[in-house]
């Protein structure tokens, strides 16, 4: 399967896991909606920074 | 692998393939920059509307 681990840098500029096998990721406004493949849904106000697909990591920053 | 086909709304609202098999995909201000496995890259002015990674599927609109 082809999900991938999104990783938050929070506002202490810490990284760490947010929400592991996501399957659909969609911004919305200030904010970004994603839900993994166990049905588990997250939202944050964040920005996205970079996504390596093939290594399946999403960088994201919390606003 | 596990890179995503970027598709394209353009601006007359036509959807077309833009990308294929794309790896890294990094936003930057109003725009989206990303390469292929193949090296092939390119930068869009466009907004993220969803990603459906086990479908291997990126939708972004043309600003």
């Amino acid at each position: 399967m082809c999900e991938a681990n999104v990783y938050l840098i929070d506002k202490e500029g810490k990284e760490k896991l947010f929400l592991e096998s996501v399957d659909k990721f969609v911004p919305q406004g200030n904010t970004i909606h994603m839900e993994n493949i166990y049905g588990e849904r997250k939202i944050i106000k964040a920005d996205i920074i970079e996504m390596k697909l093939v290594d399946h990591r999403i960088l994201i920053a919390e606003k």
